[in-house]
């Protein structure tokens, strides 16, 4: 990688202020200025994968270019400090972007690729591992913590005949998603999932846990216990990172994902309590990288019909968007990021568990 | 449970001098009147199955009779203070013994049953998911740490055309085992892991990691990371416990293996460092329960050949072995322990790692 070189994963420098601000700024500044039109970038995906993998990459060749770049990465990884602050615009977004951006069924979680051709069948494959590793039977009653539009409660209820209660602190997503499994035996609410307090024979969590905090893990972590049947399956899918000291993403934690906080292996391993059980675990990290592109093509496409509803400044909103959604695949490439599906077992059962071939 | 009940798991007390045994030493208590012909039990397996899980059955009726081994266990679960002694008779043993106990392998860690008739067949069928797993191809090179009697490296070389550098600890084992895979690019060698300093396309460690103890965890994994090539693949297969508080069995330490401790999936990916990935778990610790008893009816088999090895007191180191293997094969049915392989890249590469379906 080489600032202003010839290839699409090379940035172009257009404001030569750029070099202070990432240099100040870290990583909050170079999402800034890359929002602000300072720089721009033909392959952002890349760029990341190539810049997560740089101390690789300078073990070969130092290119000094890289150092604001190196430097940035160094001061997110090693910033203990969380600057939680109020996101600028994601949660106040209209569902409209979401539908144009995701597949059909509105699944806002990665999606599991292996024998999908598309992002709508790679949507359907995971929501139908998901029901496989749970074993899911008719006329067992469900728990989604963080059921978001109610895709896998819609599938899980249509395919396999059972019940779906789900909780979501978002009132847009309790609307919309109550609406598309109308006719169902399904029940979103707006509920914080402390306060679930019914036992089901199964409970499933995609994508929720990275706005936990780990202050909270073990909590989580009891309330799954408590609603959990004797020996019920309970499945965490989840964004995880290497090392249990990387602080949140400054840029990310600003215009993105207010109080996130990706855990670490070691902190899930740890809020979990007797009788609790790992029984699998299941990486499939690479396939975020392809989804989040999947995402971005959508977005991409559909933004004249978008950028309206952005009349105050729309193009720093489609920068922005566009940059973390390459930012994010690229972390993914670079395995900066992990996609981990967890089969836990409350008072496990007799058998070994056995992971579906699919 | 019932002390003195008419079911093959209650325990039959023949000195009632075994009650205050049981109060006063625990876990070590246990199993020392057990040694001494104090009590007796037909399945002392599924004893130690209910009796770990206990806490459940409690809820339901409580047994006063249940008391002193709930004690004992609890004393077990909570004792963080760790008693090594040397063991009595584990590693003097002959490998007489492990021949007749063993599958024709001679391989002493858990198998794989699934698809498998007998021991001789799931030993095979483990063995062969673990190459499958590390994708092993002509001409790799393959570190084997804790190579046992060289069994992995024998079927792996046969097999997979794999060469085969095996380090353990122990001279009897490097003695039969560079015997065994005469004629094959197999060394196994007399060396602490710490000292292995070579690059290898592949690293495997089965049912080693037992003996590390947590000070050397990461220590150990610096050796793996040091060892490995570039996005190679490390596999780890060890016995895994639920909490990272519980101490070591005493009676275990005494007994049977000196210096042990069971790690938690906690310990395990705390130890872990960038880049190192989790790429695969695969839980499936109740095919050690079946492990377990099929060495015992081996060794049962074989135990009239055997006792004059035992000439000062065969009968004491008899029910010693039976106990350990029972009370073992019990704790992985209770799901007390598991047994995880786990699939670890070394700076991974680009695609998802796919388990293979066996």
């Amino acid at each position: 990688m080489e600032i202003d070189g010839p290839n699409p994963w090379d940035p172009q420098v257009r404001n030569p202020a750029f070099y202070k601000r990432v240099l100040v700024g870290g990583s909050l500044g170079l999402g800034e200025s890359y929002m602000d039109n300072w720089w721009d970038c033909e392959q952002l995906d890349e760029m990341m994968n190539k810049l997560l993998r740089a101390p690789h990459i300078r073990r070969m060749k130092f290119a000094s270019q890289l150092a604001p770049f190196v430097l940035a990465l160094a001061a997110n990884l090693q910033n203990k400090a969380r600057a939680f602050r109020v996101g600028e615009a994601h949660y106040d977004l209209s569902n409209d972007l979401y539908r144009a951006m995701l597949d059909k069924r509105m699944v806002y979680t990665c999606a599991y690729w292996r024998g999908a051709g598309d992002l709508d069948g790679a949507q359907e494959h995971k929501l139908e591992l998901v029901c496989r590793k749970l074993d899911l039977q008719p006329g067992m009653r469900v728990l989604d913590i963080g059921c978001g539009w109610g895709s896998f409660a819609k599938y899980a209820a249509e395919k396999y005949g059972v019940e779906v209660v789900g909780v979501t602190v978002s009132k847009e997503q309790v609307e919309l998603g109550n609406e598309l499994c109308a006719g169902l035996p399904v029940t979103l609410k707006l509920q914080d999932y402390r306060d679930v307090d019914e036992r089901f024979d199964a409970v499933v969590s995609l994508g929720m846990f990275e706005h936990v905090g780990h202050k909270n893990h073990r909590t989580y972590m009891r309330v799954v216990q408590r609603c959990l049947a004797e020996r019920g399956r309970f499945l965490l899918q989840t964004i995880g990172k290497n090392a249990s000291d990387a602080g949140v993403d400054p840029w990310i934690a600003k215009y993105i994902f207010p109080n996130g906080e990706i855990p670490s292996l070691k902190r899930i391993a740890s809020a979990m309590e007797a009788p609790m059980v790992i029984e699998d675990l299941h990486n499939f990290g690479p396939d975020y990288d392809k989804t989040l592109m999947a995402w971005f093509a959508n977005f991409d496409r559909a933004w004249p019909g978008l950028r309206d509803s952005f009349a105050d400044r729309p193009q720093r909103f489609y920068r922005m968007w566009k940059y973390y959604l390459h930012v994010c695949a690229g972390a993914f490439r670079a395995r900066d990021l992990q996609l981990w599906q967890i089969v836990i077992s409350n008072a496990a059962g007799e058998g070994a568990y056995r992971r579906p071939d699919m």
